[in-house]
């Protein structure tokens, strides 16, 4: 079984560590390198809680997994606590990525230093277009994508990142694989399909979007009051004039769109 | 209480979707549309929840949240899943957007077409450098971020996007909310502070990086063998003799690390 999230594990478990914890780590991380830069030796749950977005009987669940308690009234110590979730993530390491596809975003994505900082070293841009080859980015030289395998095996590169367009993202992932990389960032709008011990995680630009129009739909909502909501009005003009209907809606099924 | 997360509701639910589930219909209409795109009228929920990356029960389950239950040995009707879903998310009508901050990643943002082929639509562009500004880019002209408050309300806007420095998302944020954006995504690597009523999502391009590697590291235990997992190992060659240390792991807590 194989897609774009990692393969569900025994219990949604890896290292004893469940898969919702892992994604949050990072968050973790983010938060307490802010609090070290301000100059904190020790953080409150709650502070640290509130600081990356969750509810701190959360946050002490998390660390839990670590090994971490904290210290009643004191709190976590901030650069103890910076060690161990860095070494639960593999960050004591630098890892050596390979960046596939060189246009807009791709672009970006090479001189986005929140990629260094955080211990990810891009080692060598691909991209399929032979007239930009050679071209420099970043620091680095744009190669040919037929030079793939050797990089990879020069560079013990074990991650890559795709952002071609869709349409050649799976042509990508294969020789990412078939070179040797088992974890593949997928910033193209598409699933990927690979084999067993290959993990992707998918960046979706538009997906963030999506739920925000959800929430942005249930406070309109709201402010139309209960006798608003029916299923004409979910279709009509929310905050103003500029409303296109996507997809004719169907009148017969609209009593069941949730929250009707 | 605010912060990068939607703010924790009743039960974590809206509309009677959880908040969980809320955040996988993107994934659930993205697989649907490329399912449409190749002629297919009906999907069980097992090649849905294969396409989707997620386990078929779910997605069963998921789906009953919307009112949708499938034909037993037939599944889901392609066309109308897709409506009740875009309607779900509020997608059947059309959202304006504004983009602030115009560097490499704004720029990519400004033409990626998954925004527009997803219902949204960018209305402005804005960057605070003045000599960006009249800059012409995916047919829109870069604009002053002095004129925010105008175009929020002449052209309606209800959702921002920040793709500036992190130094200067909170100052946008703010800039945002004042101007009557209520939601906010951001791609700026720090946690902004808004007031009730605001949602914000954020979009971190490393973050995703971070629990490949978590899933790297666990390989490479695996690979070495029970015995070559321990404090001294992990911070070893892993895939290759590229590694720099990060922060000095402290040897005398070395056995807290997970899975030790």
């Amino acid at each position: 079984m194989s897609g774009d999230r990692p393969r569900i594990r025994a219990a949604g478990r890896t290292r004893g560590v469940p898969e919702a914890t892992v994604a949050r780590l990072p968050v973790y991380l983010r938060a307490l390198h802010a609090l070290a830069d301000t100059g904190c030796d020790t953080v409150s749950s709650e502070e640290l809680a509130v600081a990356a977005g969750v509810n701190s009987a959360k946050l002490r669940k998390d660390l839990s997994h670590l090994g971490s308690y904290g210290t009643r009234g004191v709190g976590y110590e901030v650069s103890l606590l910076v060690d161990q979730i860095s070494r639960a993530l593999g960050l004591t390491q630098r890892w050596a990525v390979v960046l596939v596809g060189v246009g807009n975003l791709g672009h970006a994505l090479a001189g986005y230093a929140g990629f260094a900082s955080r211990g990810f070293r891009i080692a060598a841009l691909f991209d399929a277009d032979a007239e930009r080859v050679g071209e420099r980015i970043a620091g680095l030289d744009i190669r040919h994508i037929d030079d793939l395998d050797r990089v990879v095996e020069e560079e013990q590169v074990s991650i890559g990142v795709i952002s071609t367009p869709s349409a050649a993202a799976q042509e990508v992932a294969d020789r990412l694989v078939e070179a040797g990389v088992t974890s593949i960032l997928n910033f193209a709008p598409c699933v990927l399909q690979v084999p067993d011990g290959v993990d992707v995680r998918k960046v979706d630009l538009a997906l963030e979007l999506q739920i925000l129009s959800f929430h942005e739909q249930r406070k309109a909502d709201i402010a139309k009051g209960p006798h608003g909501v029916n299923g004409t009005a979910i279709n009509g003009t929310m905050k103003g004039g500029a409303v296109t209907p996507l997809p004719a809606p169907r009148v017969d099924d609209a009593r069941e769109v949730v929250g009707q």
